[in-house]
């Protein structure tokens, strides 16, 4: 299954931790910037700096589209510098796609084959039927927006639909009926720990995308008790800006991960 | 307002056609394959063939994006050309984004800036408030995901919610709470024109960008009888496979104008 990948990773280093590169030119410390690739360099050392407590990476990719093709070009620098030297953790694009079937086969191209990600996350406003191309690729990992981390989420989420809220709705779809390759994951922000429980209620051992911690406020020790599986597993939870952008990157990927550990012994 | 370089265009060339650039290159014909820039030689081509009667062209970027950086550069160049060259016609990305708010900002930056397009597509399913970044853009359109094309979207949109489908509610909030810099339009599909009626009800003068025509099967004279403002416009009615890849693109292009045409002469 898609899914092993992760969960190998997760159990070799016992860690649960992805960490976000989202590395907004903007921010990047000075002596990066004027590198001839700024973001590639600046992903590599940060790679360096925490691969051991990470199970898992994720580039937001609207911070490479930012600086047009050089953004592109650094992001696939950085995925082959990953794939190279790092070969076992677990890779996700997070770009929330979504296009009519046709179409999607291009990001499908891009994403999983000119990339190389081993999972995409998705929006789930167009149904299964148009999704098709990412759900039949039994060997990725298609990760539906379900209940997302942002103030304003509710709006449109949480409308009723026969007695429950979109996100319900959708974490049902997708467990019952999207998932027939077994490869399909769902968001869910650690800034809603209670939706994260009611969703494990749902949707058995699924793997859960956890953004949220650190900037936007979520916890580490709420998220393990409302969101690990059975196995202890069943979580992949980011940080992006509170580790990348941290005055020393290592040390609080290290924290970030002994907190989890430390809340994960219980499982 | 965002929306008037697209009704000037339309009223001076009296069309309501958008062409959209969806330059797969696995479908270009054999003479660009083999050149150094194919997709962009041949949407420059098209250009040439289809700009008479185009008020607006509608690249969607997955086509580009399954080419990596190369693709990325011609779609720019592409966009260098037209401003260049036909400066009065409106512009989408067909992107169909949406990120947390932070994010968005990656994504606004590249759409609208590099790129230098007039109009983003969108999903709404996080809500207003991840999506300020692109509604604040007063001088750039922000065209929200409402009813799609594709056969399998009633999955989603048509659950209901307090008597009304979420497409009914996605078009009121838009309208009523979305659209205080009177830049939004919506997403509505050809091959639904009874929602079109429904929707042309609730907002108003708001401007539809309409896939569906041609190869999904949707038709002209219904789409303008059910989805035209007021003013005889209120519609960007997009084909892209049908003209791009006929055995005449100037050809079709013209047939779809001149069928626009006949169709509108009663508003």
């Amino acid at each position: 299954m898609a899914i092993d990948k992760y969960n190998k990773r997760a159990e070799k280093i016992n860690s649960l931790l992805c960490v976000g590169l989202d590395s907004d030119f903007d921010k990047l410390p000075k002596k990066f910037k004027s590198l001839e690739h700024p973001q590639f360099e600046f992903n590599k050392w940060i790679i360096e700096e925490t691969h051991e407590y990470a199970a898992a990476y994720k580039p937001n990719i609207a911070f490479y589209e930012a600086r047009g093709d050089k953004g592109i070009q650094e992001l696939k620098m950085t995925m082959a510098y990953l794939t190279k030297n790092h070969p076992d953790v677990f890779t996700i694009c997070d770009a929330k796609r979504a296009d009519i079937g046709n179409t999607n086969n291009g990001y499908v191209t891009s994403v999983f084959d000119w990339f190389g990600f081993d999972a995409i996350t998705l929006h789930p406003y167009l149904g299964e039927e148009a999704l098709g191309p990412f759900l039949k690729r039994r060997d990725k990992c298609s990760i539906m927006l379900c209940r997302t981390s942002n103030l304003g989420a509710s709006e449109i989420q949480d409308l009723i639909v026969e007695g429950k809220p979109i996100w319900q709705i959708v974490a049902e779809r997708v467990s019952e009926v999207w998932n027939k390759n077994s490869n399909c994951m769902l968001v869910v922000g650690a800034t809603y720990p209670g939706e994260m429980k009611k969703i494990r209620s749902i949707v058995g051992e699924m793997t859960f995308l956890v953004p949220g911690i650190g900037a936007q406020g979520g916890d580490i020790k709420e998220v393990i008790e409302a969101g690990v599986n059975s196995k202890g597993l069943g979580l992949i939870i980011n940080s992006s800006r509170g580790i990348i952008f941290a005055e020393n990157p290592k040390q609080e990927a290290q924290r970030l991960f002994e907190e989890i550990k430390k809340n994960r012994k219980n499982f």
